[in-house]
């Protein structure tokens, strides 16, 4: 079964997949749009896609995609992020002068960083920051990336844990062309913009209310249209397959000017 | 007067105070939470910040400082946002290898940048790149940045209005100390955090919907404490002294788990 995810080998995607998949054969990806794309035209069976960090919230380009392409969301995995600092075998720390790696990698690690004074050089990718030292031979450069990295491309782990703030979770969502069977614990992700009259958000809340449905996530966007015009994103608990579900995505869609069901899916365990 | 904004001169914050005050005294800041400082500790009488931007969204840092800094918000400005291309003077279109700006210019002009084959990088402030292109005398260089900043720093431009997009607005907020006095036409920011409760939203918005004031903007945001916890940033119609709204802030204060008035202040024109 094939996974189109971010690479390179061992990004924190990557360890997302293999902790929601049993044996997944990875298709490696720069860019978040094309892993929908190769959902969309078939070049994948899966794709693994971050959506919220605890400490950055939302990937607006995730948002974005789930509003403009065909997908549905058919799992959900959460992962501790854990920063490690690695270099060429043989670095010591006193000689590193630069760290590389994602400009949200590097703010999570912004009090070792600024303790130690080095510099700093954005990179697209954790796990591409690591391979880059490994396949540049560069010294006095450290990488910060997932420990697994260190492992596939040789480096030397200096530091584990770096971050500055203990509670790191990023949620990834789970992507494909048909959502998910009900499981019991199931959560459903939707999009709805409003329509402009006074007590609009107010009226939509009312079938979930009414139904005592739990809303996990609620997150507003704005549009890219205008100024102060706004698209929702709802995640609830339950499986949009259930009657009460049912029920209420019936009149959540007589209150509001677009509705799009992204699908119901496993909620993730802790 | 002085006001603390995002500099260096020539900035779209530079803008943005010449249209919203009459003779202001600039006091040139390079990141955000340096002007709220300056309010803060009176080195300042206003500052002003950008809080949103019609294709970039919400600027986190900005929500992230109203959240944590004791300001209160007194005004609102708005402007379009139109980006030239400029150089040093004697340099020709077809000379130009790279452009600098920052990487919001850069992404709204993406379409230029692209159609010639261009190399991009990163600079802090758009009206920054354009005095550094004027002060290393770079040529093969351009800067993305408001037309303004050719005149300030002695550059050429080459081509006015390359962003993508028509429609890019910037909406700025003006804090102080105080909040405005009622102008007949006002607005007033609210933060808000739920209870932990199925409905807790859907009871928050009951009173706005129950008095018929009109919302215009929520958005919610991650709390960084915990995924799945959000407070929520609130405009709506009004100012905090009249009757009505003060009903409506007592009403919710009972129903939410958190809650910090921003200030009442007159929207901004069109």
């Amino acid at each position: 079964m094939k996974v189109s995810l971010l690479g390179p080998r061992g990004t924190f995607s990557e360890e997302a997949a293999l902790k929601f998949f049993k044996s997944p054969e990875m298709v490696y990806r720069g860019e978040i749009e094309d892993i929908f794309e190769d959902v969309l035209e078939g070049r994948a069976d899966y794709g693994l896609v971050p959506i919220e960090n605890s400490l950055e919230g939302s990937i607006g380009i995730t948002l974005d995609l789930l509003l403009k392409k065909d997908v549905k969301i058919c799992g959900e995995v959460v992962i501790d992020v854990k920063h490690s600092l690695m270099v060429l075998p043989g670095t010591a720390l006193e000689d590193v002068r630069e760290v590389i790696s994602h400009p949200h990698a590097l703010a999570q690690c912004r009090g070792f960083i600024k303790k130690r004074a080095l510099k700093t050089k954005n990179f697209p990718s954790t796990a591409g920051a690591a391979r880059e030292i490994a396949e540049k031979k560069l010294r006095n450069t450290a990488a910060i990336a997932p420990e697994r990295a260190a492992g596939l491309y040789g480096l030397e782990v200096l530091e584990r844990d770096i971050q500055d703030e203990d509670f790191n979770q990023t949620r990834f969502l789970v992507i494909a062309l048909k959502d998910g069977s009900p499981s019991g614990r199931d959560k459903t992700s939707i999009i709805f913009a409003l329509r402009h009259e006074p007590g609009s958000l107010y009226e939509a809340l009312k079938p979930f209310a009414s139904a005592m449905i739990n809303l996990t996530k609620i997150e507003s966007r704005p549009s890219r249209k205008a100024l102060g015009d706004y698209v929702f994103y709802l995640d609830f608990e339950g499986h949009r397959s259930e009657k009460g579900v049912k029920k209420v995505l019936t009149e959540l869609k007589e209150r509001v000017a677009f509705l799009k069901v992204l699908g119901s899916y496993p909620a993730a365990k802790g």
